[in-house]
């Protein structure tokens, strides 16, 4: 759109926006401001914990699921457990002239028509070559000289405690948090699954040079829930809710043909057509739809992609990301569904030692008949002499069934150079009986960036009306609910207004109380930071104890009485009535 | 209490409880644990979060405060600045024998008399004497052979970016996340003073040897509120509303006659009498006071401690520690008050050159005469020749009243060795209109650790009855409001729960469904994660769809519609009605 009208981008309007009103801006500023760090102002503090909650009711309300917190620094074993310590490195590229230092893949992306996907697949020689063919140049020079590329650790690094020797990290991820914790979360659930831990919490990766606001921080939050199962019992007991829904699925298979072609289908035809493969993973890809759409994101605006093998991370064997159509970047992450198997659980388990297995009792035991060859050592010794022992263990490691099965066919059984008669060995069948089977739970997990979420939500309610900022904010997330304005600061008019406001207030509704400036002017600056509702304190008010309520999106107004107020606003941000129900309409 | 029964102190009970319900434990298990680490569990994530969302009404929604979000990494020069980097530093030693390191004064106040407040004040030579006389172990290995102290840096260190030399610290506290953003925050609030910012958040300390649990923690929750007011207006317009609640102090004063007698005074006294020096400190002293009997702390187990001036942190001419008495630790940090005057916002405007100043417009501008003079340079040239320069730069420093004075009752006016006539200068009165006076705010900053406020719930809601364990927690803060409990898990019971369970959940309340084991052991396990209420379904609820509701503290039972539970059941969670209000008694 932007290259039509000439008009900033979005993102730059909404970035601009959201330093003036102080929703957030870069950290630090008055030390020249840190790369990739961001601090929430007033307004944004609030929407973010509005998004955070509406995640926490979407998915863990809604599943019955717990939450944990775990802290953001942990020490080098759990990471080298889980891998992060051997692939959490990026390309770096420096500039030879003014010594700044980029990722090699990004600058690829940025300047050229390779996508993202293929540039990440590049070796350190390939990314070279494409660098040089391609007269890749520095963003910040100019220059056309770069060093070699080569590995940047992109996790912060410490120290914990006096011992320089002991190293921490900061987490890349909330997972492991969650997965150092199994057994105790497993006995906390009394050992039953399947069972899901959510983590919401600051999560830091060190990027070598971010320059995507919000959308690729050093320090983000980051949302992880994940979800333990039993491999063999993969049922999922609220799909029959859903199975109808639909999904517009990217798959592997037509990103390989270089088509970008999506499919719309059920849940069910998904799963029966194995596009995706776990019925948790098509579930949560469905909340994650539900999320969006309730953070003001259409259905038509968001799709699932699913990962190439070398697009995924090191502990997934299955990837969709769900993307929204954002102004400036196009199709954008905004959460991911991996199937990380039993991947974390096993790696910690072989790094500790400890045991990560769960035991599920059958319902029945079952009964196993088991085949059991014994050397009758009275014949096999005069047999095969000193080589009797020799024979004893290798009749041990043999398949009964083959010794059997030869037996009867051949009447004897070839142990290497060595000939079994019936007479050498008894055969028996002994009854075993299995109460129940021994596993490692496997995991998927939807992950979520609600820096992310932030950015496309103020992104997607940006929108103009005569000329003006309107940020229409879905109605449950807005970060303040009501204004309330008294037409003039006197003739107890402002008095009134106080008066609501604090009843308001002790409802617990999030207000803003104005009485500067012309009402059309504190109109318009609600308008800005999308205040659904505006209460107007006027001469009636006095006079009747009614008040005009105004909708943001509409500029409609209706006239209601300020006893039935809490009710029916509560009534209104619960989604239960419309503005049309609110009041009698006011002619405008 | 300890001591006479001979029972494990409240600590030990508390912690296994919370070990083994699932509220925390220690981070990292598996790997050995890492101290001063601590993962919060299902209920003890929620708690955590309800203890801070009961803080932000307490102080935010009371005063209309703001709150912002911050990264936990900031570049070194914000803690130059601040003056972290020079004053964040603990003495430790290092036992001979072991090698494990220790807190030197922690040593001290734990195996003698010393207090902490004695310690704190002692130096590195003070400490190593003190050591020796006592005879101090390591607690370790018992040893009594120690290094000599020296100062560790006790905040955590890491590089930001591929720069090496980018050096980052972990914040010690949320505030300065608040003061480098002062002027957009300012901006934000419409230029008015004065204003308040809340953060919550996670901060870093990188202890030298924690062993106090949640109440020493390297990584920790801090609530930080910055209450920035102007200090010649420092009045608090909600200070009539709570002027005669009553405080218990242990004043500076009381303490330096080695005493810990309580002065009990209500907040107008303690002001009139400068027990407190400011107004807002005060009121922020009485809202922490209500905070902590929100969560179950009754008022005469707090009292207020105000800190000697080597007690107070480097940026604090005055400060209160609100305290609470534990059973192992009696007396113990809840909170902190300090009045951080002007120093951080100078700070960063001394490193940083931006101005932190604020200019606070008159009511009326303020006319002003200044009196002027000025060199008659036709009379001075000819009397001083080449010394005229001179003395007209003589002249425009000197005293304007003193000449004036002087002239009038002398005749001259000796400018060092220059007499100087009335003839040489001229004498006006200009008038000049100050419209405003430009200042930095002064802050005073109420500060809560999350983790200790939980400890602290913990600690005051845990009791027994009849030898079981109830978790009495104020039913505003309790993490599952209601549990469900069909008596039966056939017959229609179970089903009948589950309708009655999904209706409550979608009303939003925190809700555990226990089908397992007879009712008398569902209560017992609820009593002992502090449920407040228990809803069991029955026969005679298929018959006339009411069901039983339970008293965790009383045990006493009513009977009610299930129509009226959502209604009821808000009402009683928002503190409207009582237990009793619920339904007919039950005979029990």
């Amino acid at each position: 759109m932007s290259t039509e009208t000439k008009t900033p981008d979005k993102l730059t309007q909404v970035t601009e926006l959201a330093k003036r009103r102080g929703f957030y801006w870069q950290s630090y500023g008055i030390y020249g401001g840190t790369s990739g760090f961001f601090t929430y102002g007033p307004l944004g503090a609030k929407l973010k914990q509005n998004i955070e909650n509406k995640l926490r009711q979407t998915f863990a309300q809604k599943l019955g699921l717990q939450e944990i917190e775990s802290p953001i620094i942990a020490p080098a074993s759990v990471f080298e457990a889980s891998g992060h310590l051997k692939h959490f490195k990026e390309p770096m590229i420096e500039c030879q002239k003014c010594n700044k230092k980029f990722r090699a893949d990004h600058l690829l992306r940025e300047q050229t028509h390779i996508t993202d996907a293929e540039a990440e697949k590049l070796t350190l020689e390939q990314l070279q070559q494409q660098i040089q063919q391609n007269n890749i140049q520095c963003p910040e020079c100019g220059a056309k000289q770069f060093s070699e590329p080569k590995h940047f650790f992109t996790m912060f690094t410490t120290t914990i405690g006096p011992y320089s020797d002991n190293i921490g990290y900061g987490r890349p991820e909330a997972a492991q948090g969650i997965f150092v914790e199994f057994n105790r979360l497993y006995t906390i659930n009394r050992e039953k699954l399947p069972f899901g831990t959510l983590q919401i919490g600051h999560a830091l990766r060190n990027e070598i040079s971010p320059r995507q606001g919000l959308l690729r921080q050093r320090e983000f939050t980051i949302a992880d829930l994940e979800f333990f199962y039993d491999p063999e019992q993969p049922d999922c007991h609220i799909l029959k809710e859903i199975e109808n829904e639909t999904l517009q699925l990217l798959l592997a298979e037509t990103r390989q043909k270089c088509s970008e072609k999506l499919t719309e289908t059920t849940v069910k035809e998904a799963l029966e057509k194995r596009y995706i493969k776990t019925e948790w993973t098509a579930v949560f890809m469905i909340l994650a739809k539900h999320l969006l759409i309730q953070l003001g994101i259409p259905a038509k605006n968001q799709r699932f992609i699913e990962k190439l093998p070398w697009e995924r991370a090191h502990y997934s064997t299955e990837t969709f990301d769900q993307e929204v159509i954002l102004d400036r970047w196009g199709w954008t992450e905004a959460s991911g569904h991996a199937n990380r198997t039993d991947y974390d659980l096993e790696s910690h388990e072989l790094k500790t030692g400890i045991d990560m297995h769960v035991f599920r009792e059958y319902e029945k035991p079952i009964e196993k008949e088991q085949l059991v060859i014994k050397p009758n050592m009275a014949k096999l010794g005069p047999a095969f002499k000193k080589d009797a022992g020799k024979v004893e263990d290798m009749l041990a490691d043999a398949d009964p069934k083959q010794v059997e099965d030869s037996l009867k066919e051949k009447g004897y059984f070839m142990l290497d150079q060595y000939k079994i008669l019936p007479e050498h060995v008894s055969i028996t069948r002994e009854k075993t009986i299995e109460t129940g089977r021994r596993f490692i739970p496997h995991v998927v997990e939807p992950s979520f960036g609600t820096d992310r979420l932030f950015h496309i939500t103020l992104e997607y309610a940006y929108s103009t009306k005569d000329d003006r900022v309107v940020l229409k904010f879905p109605r449950g997330i807005a970060p303040i609910q009501i204004g309330i304005y008294p037409l003039m600061s006197k003739d107890g008019l402002d008095q009134k207004a106080l008066e609501i406001h604090k009843t308001l207030i002790d409802e617990g509704f999030t207000i803003e109380f104005d009485e500067a400036g012309s009402i059309g002017r504190r109109y318009a600056r609600a308008d800005e930071i999308g205040i659904p509702l505006g209460i107007t304190i006027d001469y009636d008010t006095l006079k009747d104890d009614t008040v005009t309520i105004r909708d943001r999106d509409s500029w409609k107004q209706v006239r209601t009485g300020i006893d039935d107020l809490p009710r029916l606003l509560n009534e209104y941000f619960l989604g239960k009535i419309d503005f049309e129900d609110l009041g009698n309409p006011v002619e405008s």
